[in-house]
């Protein structure tokens, strides 16, 4: 079973996804030029860069991108909701790596905003980029028909909310995580990493007026590959090393909180990786051959070392 | 000129006041009643409702809803609008009172959230409600017209954001602002309180799909409130005690942060206080009688002991 996946992706997948990340990239520098109000307004602005510039894989994003090229959907006309997708995903890492959450220092090999910036920076630049999705999201330039600007706010506002992601992040905190069993364990990482990734695969279908058979299987996908992503991400953790993967690893165990690959042992871990795999692959069937890229992120993020 | 505005607002305004308030508490409860998900998941939500529900003079969605009010929209069509108007609020309360910033422990006289429950949940609690007041505008109850919805959003996304209610509060704790005059204050207040208010106009002139001569009257009487509000709340933080204002008085001077009447003077802050005044009446000119209400609120909003 394992060794389906023990191919490394494509040199053009690669290439795709880095193209991908630049043009994510170029346009939350855009969003982020906006005119200054008055030289003392910079530091947030500056901030809010700092958070979302310079860095990352941009896998929510090109997952939003790819699942809505299945319908055709252009990439500049999808490259909007990615860019907001983006600035919600990059505010929860600023608050997450806050001394009163996970007192993170280092994130993406450099310092943490809170360590390079101060706390109540972090803490507002972190506000703006949350509120900026959204103002992002129900400008024309996202879609020019308001009924896809509202359902995307709509699902974007559910999946990063109090009954998903912040949900996530709460239960993370929580006394009882100690004590969580493997379900409980992938019940909460469903919401704290899982739910923007299947926002990223909706928002593709809902910007493709894709049909409800579609959608569902993308959804299944989505589903399927944010549990993979969290699994490898929980194996980098347990196995890594924190010059290599550019943050600090094994802090889970630290903190006396069970990841699943601790909670299964790590063969169950690799194998029940393997089947997630499989199983986002077969949700995948109905799009035939126009699903390579989708099909290929799963092996990157499978196989990623960072 | 300060004689004009010595008369207390009426009874039926205070009754209209509060029976408001009841239907935004009421709302707000319905909203944050959702399914648990789990019993752990059930502090995040307490978090919310501690610091959404069970006070406050609810200005912010009464001003809304008086506005919608003008141009024939029911009080119903406008609540849920209102709510998230004032989920934001509450957010904004939750995060400028965490210690890092303001460092308050009280605040309509009970402990404030990070106090009563801890610093991460106060943090989840207010991103929480940031992003549920998207949802709440974005969804079919806020507005059956997906455009109208995804107007509201945006008017909200940009009053909350970076350039508008996050940036004032970056400023209000910029190194810069130890020496703010009186133009750099009126500044910042205009984007930290005044953001809001003018939201709550504007919104109100969206639902009533106002002509834009209304809706910049609106605007206009929003902007001499907001800043009427400001002031008259500076005088209030100057002349007050802890015990009746029901959080820390003269905080502002403590840490060395001139307010406006600090800067100006009591007798010339007064004397902008009845200008103000003045100029929200007569930004209601064109509505005539009907703006009855709004006229009231700003009499309210002077002569506020709280």
């Amino acid at each position: 079973m394992r060794r389906r996946y023990a191919v490394l992706p494509n040199m053009a997948f690669l290439e795709q996804l880095e193209r991908v990340a630049g043009a994510v990239e170029a346009h939350l520098d855009h969003l982020l030029a906006g005119p200054g109000l008055s030289p003392q307004s910079e530091r947030l602005t500056d901030a809010m860069r700092y958070a979302a510039l310079g860095g990352g894989k941009r896998l929510r994003p090109f997952l939003l991108i790819e699942s809505a090229r299945l319908f055709d959907v252009d990439e500049a006309e999808a490259l909007p909701a990615a860019c907001a997708l983006e600035c919600i995903h990059c505010y929860s890492l600023v608050h997450d790596d806050l001394p009163s959450m996970d007192d993170d220092a280092v994130r993406r090999g450099r310092p943490t905003l809170h360590i390079a910036f101060d706390e109540a920076t972090a803490i507002l630049a972190g506000d703006a980029l949350l509120t900026l999705a959204f103002e992002v999201l129900s400008s024309e330039s996202a879609h020019p028909d308001p009924t896809i600007r509202a359902e995307l706010v709509l699902l974007l506002a559910k999946a990063a909310g109090w009954q998903g992601m912040a949900q996530g992040q709460a239960l993370d905190l929580s006394e009882a995580r100690k004590h969580f069993g493997p379900d409980e364990i992938a019940a909460m990482q469903t919401l704290k990493t899982g739910a923007l990734f299947r926002f990223a695969c909706e928002a593709g279908a809902v910007l493709g007026r894709a049909t409800s058979q579609d959608r569902a299987a993308l959804f299944a996908y989505a589903s399927a590959f944010g549990q993979a992503f969290q699994l490898a991400d929980d194996l980098l953790d347990a196995e890594g090393d924190a010059a290599s993967v550019g943050k600090a690893v094994a802090k889970d165990a630290d903190q006396g909180k069970a990841t699943l690959v601790a909670s299964l042992g790590a063969g169950p871990a690799r194998a029940r990786l393997d089947q997630l795999l499989a199983d986002a692959e077969a949700a995948l069937t109905p799009f035939g051959g126009r699903a390579v890229t989708l099909r290929d992120i799963v092996r990157f993020a499978a196989h990623r070392k960072r």
